[in-house]
């Protein structure tokens, strides 16, 4: 197997010895160069062949694409020309989406841009969108959003590097179960009904044009297979870039996205699950603050001695909001120091001034008017913390459920990958301190980033890639997270802070101010 | 491997220990059904897929379709339905075309059509359209000619049936390397360019809607694979109607269309080779006469001892002119009774008032004028014999060097299949006195009819001929026919009646009248 997906190949010369089809001779020449089953051209490519052999003088660069599980091929080109063969790596957030061009001769990145999923105009939850895409013209509405944003997108990306939208000949796009529908029109109402069910598990490779994306006219669209509707193919490609299926050690990696997804294993098995769980999850595990931006709060210090609070924000901008790594860091900081008991309630004896009351519910001044972005004191309520709280516990009771359900002592974890935006501007010190991660060495904590878009990066770099994706698709056990009533009882002693067992959280030692 | 194209499954109902995603589903429930592997479904019935499951309450008909080398899912219908499911065998000849409509799910014919190629606007012949297809939108025209026709006329059949063309699910197409080139929209020019090169051997199947064939939407074309230029998929539809590749005993397989094609073999092996041999053979093996129709002479015999001339025409209408079985017959009594002498020429002496000479060359009247649906004496020339005599020989030669290239007297076979309209007419028993075809028991001999029809109906009935046509595809080692001076010598001897060596021909006893 090959480990490019663009192939310059020498064909041996037709003679009446060899006097084989034009076709043939190509899929022979390729089939003894990069090995496995190459299937006959498209009937466009077809047409054109026995021309673009001979004005090559039968030296031509192939690019491949990947036929279901077989290679395909998406274009011949003149060896000698050397032309652009471009790929795009695309993450399809459900907020977010993030591209990245790249060079599918040498692997190397050309340029990358993120914009709004097109799609938060008809509303910026999965849900919303799953209900739109069941009214009429809705779900072809959704799919043109944001395949013409992707299309858009790329073209000027292309541009900017010197290259044009038709130089790309391959993509792939890691996206969660529902974006993955919505971008192929594939009505995702079955998703959200029990018992669950998307359209297809292993989309697999389309034709660009059949998903009205403008790239070269015979460019193809890998799209990452999914589990369930709630573990997808964002996931796949996280776990092929953190490299969970290839190592020795058991480890963990968690996506706190708009959902919250866990997979555990190692290259034996792995075991998955997400945070969508029913009722008793209802505000999941990742519904903290507000979106991260210019002025937002991100970090939160309160000094053990001085009771200073030192706070951060995005661009060193005036505060106007706090988002969830702000949001941690702050509740952390408040149960270290007694703001916050163990229940998680204010204790307004210890805060001092910064209590307001009202309609009978606890706020806390994080932001006094006067140094606010907004001219207004930004507050956190009871409610706010209590919705923290709650996610907190469902992300311990998801890691703590996953890893029981292989005998496995949470703690006895070495290495911990945290991926997403989100994630990566956690604290793992805060986020270990109100009881939401184990209490395991900081530098068990590895973040990752944008797994999603490095996943898809290293399948446009390396073709390879795909046999390990769906090893990990099919290594991958989906445990439906069954709110039982064990899981209801982890779920309560989780509501602690840190814990209702403080020596599962040895390192958590708030101070003893008086 | 199952035996039909149409699969009625029932599907386990979702359930969430069970909830795997839609097309998964299906194609698991195919593959326990059929076995073999099943390749995702297309977008567009992947779109449709979760609405179809659910309305027919997961109890579907499938129509499946080859998808190089496993199963592709063409449409999903409601199990209860049982909506017509059709399919159509296609014979596509350079000068006749013939369509059959099957039920594929019974097999059953459901009638017969049959209309001139329309190419043959453009030209009668091969070279001709070749030459045609490389001028500019020549190609087009000529893969729209015959695939509007096909369509027409196919849906003209359907209609007569009682269905409609979009009932048409798969359609299997045997014709020759140029024919299914200009059917596909490839350009055959290098087909009869040394060293005459196709631009695909093995074609495959696809969408009819790709082929600008209107029958169902997702209707599939499969089309017959070739092995050189001159050994096409009619061949290959023949040899596996023929059975050739299933016997143990030896066979000969011999199409004369508009080109001569003979194939050798067994279960074990298979060698061919065709007519289109180089300059020596110019003229081929089968251009003999006009073609046949209402008036023209098919049979003629000469009473051994009344002399008496009993001459057929095709509906019993006045003569208007001969066709090839006609004059295979007419030359074998010519000979039979001194008119034409061994080299093959009129004998003037023998032929009495019948014998006119203009320009210096020998007529003979076949027909006089007052019998004649023409009015006019119908006459063969000299020259027209002469071009029978090297059309017989370069049969005879080939059909001596396929069996000498493997060691084995002509003589020796007990099998000979002949295939084809022509082929169909031929008294063998003339064939034989002139020499055009080994002196066996007559009982050897065998009519196919249109096998190349017969082989397209076989794969609409049974999938599981799929992998017979392709073993015999590649059982077959193709002879190049080189015209050497062994080739030469023997073609020399074939060109005497019925041989120099009339002890090849001990049947043939010319009548010993004075």
């Amino acid at each position: 197997m090959t480990d490019l997906w663009v192939q310059d190949v020498e064909l041996p010369l037709p003679s009446l010895k060899d006097n084989t089809a034009d076709a043939d001779r190509l899929i022979q020449a390729l089939r003894s160069r990069i090995g496995g089953d190459v299937v006959t051209p498209e009937l466009n490519l077809l047409r054109q062949l026995p021309g673009l052999l001979r004005n090559a003088h039968y030296r031509v660069r192939c690019v491949l694409h990947e036929d279901q599980g077989r290679w395909g091929i998406s274009a011949v080109l003149p060896a000698e020309d050397r032309c652009a063969v471009l790929g795009l790596a695309v993450d399809l957030g459900t907020t977010r989406v993030v591209i990245r061009l790249l060079d599918m001769t040498r692997g190397e990145a050309l340029g990358e841009a993120s914009f709004d999923n097109p799609q938060i105009a008809v509303g910026p939850d999965i849900l919303t969108r799953i209900h739109y895409a069941d009214t009429a013209e809705g779900l072809d509405h959704l799919h043109r959003l944001i395949a013409d944003a992707i299309g858009r997108h790329a073209d000027a990306l292309c541009v900017s590097a010197g290259y044009a939208a038709s130089d790309i000949y391959m993509a792939s796009v890691a996206g969660n179960t529902a974006m993955t529908h919505l971008f192929l029109g594939l009505n995702p109402r079955w998703i959200i009904r029990e018992p669950y069910i998307p359209v297809v598990n292993r989309p697999g490779t389309f034709l660009a044009s059949a998903l009205d994306i403008r790239f070269h006219s015979s460019a193809r669209v890998f799209v990452f297979p999914n589990i369930g509707s709630y573990f997808g193919g964002d996931l796949m490609a996280g776990i092929l870039y953190a490299g969970l299926h290839r190592q020795e050690e058991t480890a963990i990696l968690v996506d706190v996205g708009t959902n919250a997804e866990v997979v555990l294993g190692n290259r034996d098995w792995m075991i998955a699950c997400a945070g969508a769980a029913g009722p008793a999850l209802e505000g999941g595990a990742a519904r903290m603050g507000m979106m991260a931006g210019p002025g937002v709060i991100d970090r939160v210090s309160i000094h053990p001695e001085t009771l200073q609070w030192d706070i951060h924000t995005i661009e060193d901008l005036p505060p106007v909001g706090i988002c969830g790594s702000g949001l941690i860091d702050l509740a952390a900081q408040l149960f270290m120091h007694g703001m916050l008991d163990v229940r998680g309630k204010l204790a307004p004896d210890r805060c001092g001034d910064r209590i307001r009351v009202k309609d009978d519910l606890c706020h806390l001044v994080v932001v006094a008017s006067h140094l606010s972005g907004t001219g207004e004191e930004l507050t956190i309520s009871q409610v706010d913390i209590d919705s923290l709280i709650r996610s907190k516990a469902a992300m311990y009771t998801i890691l703590e459920t996953i890893t029981a359900s292989v005998g496995m002592p949470l703690r006895g974890l070495t290495r911990f990958y945290v991926a997403g935006t989100f994630g990566a501007f956690i604290n793992p010190v805060s986020a270990i301190t109100i009881g939401m991660i184990p209490d395991l060495d900081v530098k068990c904590y590895q973040t990752i980033g944008n797994s999603s878009l490095e996943g898809a990066t290293r399948l446009i770099q390396d073709p390879r890639r795909l046999t390990e994706i769906y090893h990990i698709r099919d290594s991958i056990t989906y445990m439906e997270l069954n709110v039982n009533q064990e899981f209801m009882n982890r779920f309560s002693a989780a509501k602690f802070l840190p814990h209702t067992e403080p020596a599962l959280f040895p390192s958590v030692n708030p101070y003893r101010t008086s």
